[in-house]
């Protein structure tokens, strides 16, 4: 079983099969977010901040941390932004930036075991951002496409993920401490592509034996009612083996599909969270309608 | 690929693994319905009428039809309801009794290839039920418990299962024509049933080569929020392999649920089915939120 732990200064997180799905928070990232750009751009973190507390109050086991702005000083806003939310909230940290130079800024000032996202199979990355995880002992997303592009062919992913672990090996990183994004393409675009995420997911599961993350909403872009969808791909996913996903978990349906989905695995012992979290006020709320009926069992017991 | 084919005179349904899952609707059914068994005891089916219309408006392939009253005459309501049924909408059904007798009494107005619910793999089920469905060539539901009641333990339920096909081969009756329920248990009692229930639809797909249904709702029995409950263990067992289900079509989000599991599966071409049902009068709906920002792509382009 591999456990891949993930730490702040005070609070420590694993992924794993035999554990909860861990959901990380994606809201803190200017990509397509106008206002907030122009804001961490400035140095205003205000917003960085309370999207930090909301993610964590809403149930972000750990928030991804973003600060590519183009033509502003990535490394010195990301190592601000992630010392400003570890000061703000206790939850581990997902590092996450295209540019080098910003991930070791992250890292540098990071209280804890950091997850560094990302790193792809393109040799020249591979040699770039390995010895900046294996420097600060981090883990770090490995995503399965290489110098040949993004193949839609999950076996060709699977190579990939393969040689990102092997190559890790080289730099003394244990597989633990690889967790692979198999990447969410468009089902609007691609109609198989939740079919080959889950094949791909049982073979980085039960093969490669790694955990996995992916961004999750993808999945439904262009898409009529996305999160209707998200809310059946997600369960789906970590039915098929899927550990962690970066998300919103301000999204109720998410979060919804997330705790149920812990249920189905036998991960919410007694059903404890679920019951916490839906638990009505009012007294004829835990019976729930067709109660009284308990469907199959009912009816044979009367037969 | 095992598929099984029930019809009805007009219309055909197909369970299979590379097809669209099937939503059998289960209001047609008495049993903790008060007002509907008394209806139906004296001879009102005005209630079953309406059902039967609500049911396939809201997207149920096929409906299951159970006249189980205490003390009724219950092969002449259920072959009333049957007909009557039949007249009204024309998607195949479901005969539902423990009664032999009112399984015949249906059978033998049923127009098309019906589904016979249920034989379990006790031996004197077996010998009663079993010739009834070779007589009107029917397929039936083969429900995973015997003598020695239901086990906790999934391959205990699969031999069970096992046994009921080669059964069924000995009266002349070929796999196809075999629906296993592998028996939905409340998880609010027993925190694994869920995997173990995907456990056993992965062997029941894989090794055994059934198509499956269930009742559904029993999983989330006693537990608050049962509906979101059911959103999330609905598309994780179709993930696992099940192919039908009996369930209330007329709760929104299972139906949600299950149209977003079949675009996972990559059984809704092109996502035609998910469009036309969640597609939004107006024009900023399509985009959705979060459309502009498209996740990890649009974050990596930028890199």
């Amino acid at each position: 079983m591999t456990e891949t732990v993930i730490s702040s200064a005070k609070r420590e997180v694993v992924l794993g099969f035999e554990r909860r799905f861990v959901m990380i928070g994606e809201r803190i990232n200017p990509t397509g977010r106008k206002l907030l750009a122009e804001e961490m751009a400035r140095g205003d973190y205000s917003r960085v901040v309370a999207d930090a507390l909301a993610q964590v109050e809403a149930g972000a086991q750990m928030l991804d941390v973003n600060a590519g702005i183009p033509l502003a000083d990535e490394p010195k806003i990301l190592a601000e932004c992630v010392k400003l939310v570890q000061e703000t909230v206790d939850v581990p940290l997902s590092i996450d930036s295209s540019i080098v130079a910003a991930l070791e800024a992250g890292l540098s000032v990071y209280q804890g075991k950091a997850l560094v996202n990302s790193v792809t199979g393109e040799e020249e990355r591979l040699e770039a951002v390995l010895p900046l995880v294996k420097k600060y002992d981090a883990a770090v997303v490995a995503i399965s496409n290489d110098e040949t592009g993004i193949s839609e062919d999950p076996d060709v992913r699977y190579a990939v993920a393969k040689k990102i672990v092997e190559r890790a090996a080289d730099f003394g990183i244990p597989k633990e401490n690889i967790v692979v994004d198999p990447l969410v393409m468009p089902v609007g675009a691609i109609n198989d592509a939740g079919i080959r995420l889950m094949y791909l997911l049982r073979r980085l599961r039960e093969e490669l034996k790694v955990n996995t993350t992916c961004g999750a909403s993808n999945f439904s872009f262009g898409l009529p009612n996305r999160r209707g969808l998200n809310a059946a791909f997600l369960p789906m996913m970590i039915g098929a083996g899927m550990t962690s996903a970066i998300m919103n978990p301000l999204h109720a349906e998410d979060i919804q599909a997330v705790l149920g989905a812990d249920v189905v695995m036998g991960h919410d012992p007694n059903c404890m969270s679920w019951i916490r979290k839906y638990r009505e006020p009012t007294p004829e709320g835990a019976a729930g309608e067709g109660g009284a009926r308990g469907g199959r069992e009912g009816r044979r017991r009367r037969g």
